[in-house]
């Protein structure tokens, strides 16, 4: 037990509290658990609204605001938000110009965003929807049919936000959305277990000196279990196996994402490994992102996110955000 | 052993290689191991520099760019940097304007900074010194005559960069980063131990259920070692042990930064326990940073640092900033 917490079942309200203290500039509806822009709604713009289970942080809280997300609804950890949440962020947020629900691949996240969109577009607000599933390590798993939305998501955000924040309608928000979550593969390392608040230790059994190759962001299982290898090792099988899926034949947006506990001088230098690899197959890296970004409380390891970029893409990932998680330009 | 590293010899060049890749805008020496603004020098600008030993990522490497630091000049892995590198670090980015050193106090660093200043003045550089010595849990320790500099660091490199960004001179910026040093205070907490890469263990033995009060950066001994507490009561001690010795007569600016292992959602519940300290101790905050910035590996566990703000340091706390580790308004 290491947790920095005071019982179990409250973390997430007093993560919520703590957000509210720390960020003046957006509205935290804690009981109702809801990150809002403080601006929201935002005249003739398009709502972005994601969310999922806690845990992954900064995702998905700690990307609302200006050029990203306008709500997010946080879940307990490792477990899906309620209808509820999201169709009363629908409500907050919408100005007209209709919602986006961007919803990582897992069973009850997309149950329960499915249902949210009925529940919302019955109180008359208009609703698309996009899918992530973006880690390509194993089909279905654990919580998911088909494959897990990881570090795509995050990308989906941003360039999506950036476009809402800019005016575009709904149909070409959700459109490049869609462009963006379809064009991104991932693939991540477990170097050891995540300890959930609730358990107070370790999810699941990791020996020490073995590592998991397509780990999920909740610890579900990879692909395999080896003995440990080097930063360059790891670094040569997660691109390619992302890129034998992705098939880039131009530029590519590159997020390098810890999981909770690697330092970032590991992760810098994991970075670097990838560039390395990515330069030996000849795939130019147009933007590189480099921190713990898509999480998995204290688990240690890495996930490699890679993006075919267009010039639109690239251009509204460049646009300006302003978020706790992701700022720059504003 | 689960560090994503290649071999611990190599650590800190390969980190350095990942920060080159992932941040065009920088200009980095691996052989020399310097992290640069790319643009330096800026003409008539003073040059801040700091550096330290590796392992408390992003300082110093991440906070160089517009509006805060020049140059980094990291050490191996907690292990003070030699003064060729800040010579070095001085000659670039020294504009005639003069160079400031920003210094944590570890007899090392101190000690290397010091004979740097020599060696860069009988150069022709003009160098002034700021030392870093906020941490209140203990007087002298492993490494440091006086109190360790932790979390205060941030606080300096920002509001005297700010200044420096701005145009003033170097008297000013000196001035101001000593006001800024003098009046902060923090407070650290270990929940786990840190693994060094030479080590690919902990460095020191901290049972399972006990915390360890007044930890360094490196794992140094605190005030004393107790049964595991509620976030809440860390809080309470954390804050009390800081107000005590700062004794703020107005608003604060506080750094709640995670050691390294510590998830975010956990951490933004801190900072809203950190906050009910401060409200029932009738301190205003006027701002308030959450994340790991001041860190120590994968150490679990977080520092609370708190500084007597007042206008002028307020107003450069909010001045554009772009660096990897901390960016807004710019």
């Amino acid at each position: 037990m290491r947790q920095l917490i005071n019982v179990p079942e409250t973390v997430v309200e007093e993560a919520l509290r703590g957000v509210a203290a720390a960020h003046p500039d957006l509205t935290v509806d804690v009981e109702n658990r809801i990150v809002l822009r403080g601006d929201a709604p935002v005249a003739g713009k398009v709502g972005l609204i994601s969310g999922g289970g806690s845990g992954h942080e900064p995702l998905h809280g700690g990307f609302v605001g200006f050029g990203m997300l306008d709500a997010a609804c946080p879940g307990e950890v490792f477990t899906s938000p309620v209808p509820d949440q999201m169709v009363r962020a629908a409500a907050a947020v919408d100005s007209g110009a209709g919602v986006l629900f961007i919803v990582k691949n897992y069973t009850g996240d997309v149950l329960n965003f499915q249902m949210a969109q009925e529940m919302a577009e019955d109180e008359g607000v208009q609703v698309a929807s996009v899918l992530v599933a973006d880690d390509v390590a194993v089909e279905d798993s654990t919580h998911t049919a088909g494959r897990r939305g990881t570090g795509a998501t995050l990308f989906v955000e941003k360039i999506a936000g950036a476009a809402a924040q800019a005016g575009e309608p709904l149909e070409r928000v959700e459109a490049l959305a869609r462009r963006v979550s379809e064009s991104s593969r991932s693939f991540g390392v477990a170097l050891s277990a995540c300890s959930t608040p609730a358990k107070g230790g370790p999810t699941f059994d990791l020996p020490a000196g073995e590592l998991e190759l397509g780990i999920g962001i909740h610890g579900e299982p990879g692909r395999e279990r080896r003995a440990m290898m080097t930063s360059g090792e790891i670094a040569d099988f997660a691109v390619q196996t992302v890129l034998d899926d992705l098939r880039p034949e131009g530029p590519v947006l590159a997020l390098v994402s810890g999981l909770g506990a690697t330092p970032l001088l590991e992760l810098y230098g994991f970075a670097g490994e990838v560039h390395r690899v990515l330069a030996e197959r000849r795939v130019p890296v147009a933007r590189t992102l480099v921190g713990n970004y898509v999480t998995s409380l204290d688990m240690a390891g890495a996930s490699v996110t890679l993006c075919r970029a267009d010039e639109e893409m690239l251009r509204l990932w460049d646009a300006p955000v302003a978020t706790p998680g992701l700022r720059w330009g504003a």
